[in-house]
């Protein structure tokens, strides 16, 4: 069984092997990066990437009361994600005295007498410590050197039982790809209840057991500063790429009943296909309440639910967490108008 | 369209047509409530029941700095409820200083000089309100005299298009019943989602848009204090009822990831039938997260999956909204073993 797991992407770029740029992947990432703050008297810390993993440090640093920039080559933030959505976190990171710079691709790293300098083409952010959050991929070079077919982004190919091309070597974790249950293809997305669950699976497959595991959905969360960030499913471009006719609705609606005191506005993405009529996918943003209402989608995409279908789901309706209609029926029932 | 709604259940017996002896269920009751408690200066009040509608209403009024006293005829709070977790809300009940009264049938209701007194074969409540909330009956009135066909509890008869019996009249609201989406039979559960979404249904196809409902999960949440509380589809008890050959599994789980700050317990029962393996039902009850994590399961009802498919559910995971393994995930994985 190869469980190698997956590695943060270093760029290959002068600089990048400076003490205090860090990178976090392992809890052994996590205790150094502390241990460095803790030895630097760290009061300003550079994110390279805006991800999950950034987006959590980010949050996780300007705890610590460290000023923090970030930085990416791509000129939009969260790129999967609907514009007014995405804006919805922007703006919680700027209001939270964090400079977000989009746009700009990093040169190198230098060391200055004070510490650390990212230096890009139009823009250079001095600070103590660089955190490099861009990605990771996936440790397949053992499997690869083996000649064991490797998937999306390399990640080791794995059947429904986790077994690989050869038939007498498992794989399961960050290391190893899944199959998706909107479209049915293969996909990596390295996230930690697929991994787990893969695991467990193999541990049942190699004890005799003979467990299948339908796929993964896609379904993540993340919590930045005040806001609680979700998707499942495809996002319109995705949807296309995999030959959907993706349709979107972008609705505002409440986290609580019509003037429950704490309502806060939470903002839902939902995506469906024109041709079978089925349920694509799903985003939310938000302060509360959209860690868990994400699921309620997620489990209709692994039904392969039709958006109608889904719309008639009988979700939990009190006022103290939620409108009658719930945000994730509301957005079912206008993307339905426009379907 | 008959829409009219049900009417609160007020026993026919002494005293409970006193000033000071009211009910919620309008808005008019609410504002009468209200009232009553402004201009009695309420100290004190009695709940008789302990339904939804009682819980809410001890919370409400405790929360206004009265005294709260709850007294029902059967011995068991929430009987549709797994044991461990109605104890749960007992103890959060008690823990504010609220004495419920179980296995006390209310006699009457006396005036006495400083307000009311409620009295059983061997307890008597003293008070200056009290609130009947032991449930509701649908207002089926007219359609039975009209000779519509009514279903269970006698809710109006209706179809998937919401069509009564006579194919020229429609009902909708909580006067009408629904097809429950895993028994498959008629149910009534008047709830706000199915009413309203009912009503708009009938909108549909009287301006010829053809919908058809495809029933309810029973999926319901309260507060009550510091706890929320959520069930959708069957407990054992109604599994058994009909037809199937219930298992139920009862964990404790965390609201968040390991040793992540502010997580607390999460208590989630979960039935499955030994037979088809179908997932059955689920009950949850916790400080956070109960509301909408319900709603995974419960559209896994409307899915009919099996619990070993909902089990594989690609739910959403970060520390702070709950362990890797959802609990209900973890619940669905130890059910398994048992089935």
């Amino acid at each position: 069984m190869i469980a190698t797991g997956a590695s943060p992407i270093i760029p290959d770029l002068p600089g990048f092997d400076l003490p205090g740029v860090l990178a976090l992947k392992t809890l052994e990432d996590g205790r150094k990066i502390k241990q460095f703050i803790h030895d630097q008297n760290v009061k300003k810390a550079i994110i390279i990437g805006m991800g999950y993993i950034a987006l959590e440090m980010c949050e996780a640093l300007h705890d610590r009361d460290i000023g923090v920039e970030m930085v990416k080559p791509r000129p939009v933030l969260l790129p999967w994600m609907h514009e007014k959505l995405a804006d919805m976190v922007k703006e919680e990171i700027a209001s939270n005295g964090i400079n977000m710079h989009l746009g700009h691709e990093v040169k190198e790293i230098e060391k200055t007498h004070k510490g650390l300098k990212v230096v890009c083409s139009d823009l250079v952010l001095e600070g103590q410590m660089v955190l490099v959050a861009i990605g990771v991929i996936p440790n397949s070079q053992l499997a690869e050197q083996a000649g064991l077919g490797l998937g999306p982004q390399k990640a080791i190919a794995v059947d429904r039982s986790l077994l690989t091309s050869d038939p007498h070597i498992y794989a399961a974790g960050d290391c190893a790809d899944a199959f998706h249950v909107v479209t049915e293809q293969r996909t990596w997305i390295p996230l930690a209840l697929r991994a787990n669950r893969a695991g467990w699976a193999v541990a049942d497959n190699v004890t005799g057991k003979n467990a299948e595991l339908q796929g993964v959905a896609g379904t993540a969360v993340f919590k930045v500063l005040g806001l609680e960030v979700a998707r499942t499913g495809l996002s319109v471009e995705e949807a296309e790429k995999f030959g959907f006719e993706p349709v979107e609705m972008m609705i505002q609606a409440r986290t609580r009943a019509h003037r429950h005191p704490g309502a806060s506005s939470i903002g839902v993405q939902m995506v469906a296909d024109r041709k079978s009529g089925r349920l694509l996918g799903a985003q939310l943003v938000g302060r509360e309440g959209v860690a868990h209402r994400v699921n309620a989608p997620a489990v209709a995409l692994h039904a392969r639910f039709t958006l109608e279908e889904f719309s008639q789901s009988d979700l939990a309706y009190a006022p103290p967490f939620g409108p009658t209609w719930d945000p994730m029926l509301t957005a079912a029932n206008q993307l339905l108008k426009s379907l």
